[in-house]
């Protein structure tokens, strides 16, 4: 008796449809891989997709490099709202940078997210949106939100392509994605 | 006798004029900061302006993670070219990956880059164009360069939004900035 082969699964925002294949994360099994990078169609469609899931309100943008960097910018570019990116990565420039710890269950190690002095500037009083690729655990989210708060801003909400899973924080997605596969 | 405050570069693309920053970066001492994560409209002008740069008969573009990254999108988006993007970190999903060392001096260490396998064979049989936001020793863009030859595809050429100090290729780039401040 042999496992099922993995089934591939097909997402569509808008005109755009992907196959996503699966991977194995860490400990979370096989998961379905959502990539924006080197996609510029999936990403744009994804933006425009997103725009309506911006928080009345919201000033600013707040993400996390890396996948979903081309995402960001393109919601920031037809939103008009501007973004800041925080970091996976100590960078040897930044300026009293501000940190947080993740712990993520997709790589099974804690994470530490960095965000640079002058950036974390750019939120302090600003109503501010969470924004991501994937949220899966929301582990990544909550430790955004912190640098909001730890910036002096506040929390406008969370929005995210894809909703994967059970996330402990409330998001806004475009769509579900199986937590974990077979 | 005290040595004079770094004085700020200021650099023009189109319509759009920034102040770069100041940093010091590893042993290169002070060097001007380029930031497009997080500034869309200074993104966006470099991509148009790059657009006359990229080599007749180029069919693809290949950069590597991260500053870069929104700026491939917009180039690959106005371009109609497709891009791939290398990571300098191994994710546990990547499929036969190929690697490739950089000796970075920005960061005075070695770095490796990651190319997925499925991407490195998006590269095959195409002329492709390396794609980065600054480039100053040039190592990065070798290192790149050796993917598209081990992915089976030819090197169109190199181009970028800056050029510091004097590379070890020839890239095609908008503007020059200093290789070291005072």
């Amino acid at each position: 008796m042999s496992a099922a082969p993995p089934t591939p699964l097909t997402v569509r925002i808008g005109d755009v449809e992907r196959v996503l294949p699966t991977v194995r994360a860490g400990n979370l099994g096989r998961v379905p891989l959502v990539e924006f990078i080197g996609d510029p169609e999936f990403t744009n469609a994804a933006a425009q997709a997103m725009l309506p899931l911006i928080p009345d309100g919201t000033e600013l943008l707040l993400t996390v490099v890396t996948n979903a960097l081309p995402l960001a910018h393109e919601l920031s570019d037809r939103s008009g709202l501007p973004y800041v990116c925080a970091r996976k990565k100590r960078r040897t420039y930044m300026q009293s940078p501000l940190i947080q710890d993740v712990p993520s269950l997709s790589l099974g190690v804690a994470e530490t997210l960095w965000l640079d002095g002058p950036h974390a500037e750019r939120l302090r009083g600003r109503r501010v949106a969470i924004v991501q690729d994937v949220v899966a655990s929301g582990g990544t989210a909550q430790a955004l939100a912190k640098f909001v708060v730890q910036a002096g801003g506040t929390v406008a909400g969370y929005l995210a392509a894809f909703r994967q899973g059970r996330p402990r924080i409330e998001v806004a997605a475009l769509q579900d994605l199986p937590g974990r596969l077979p």
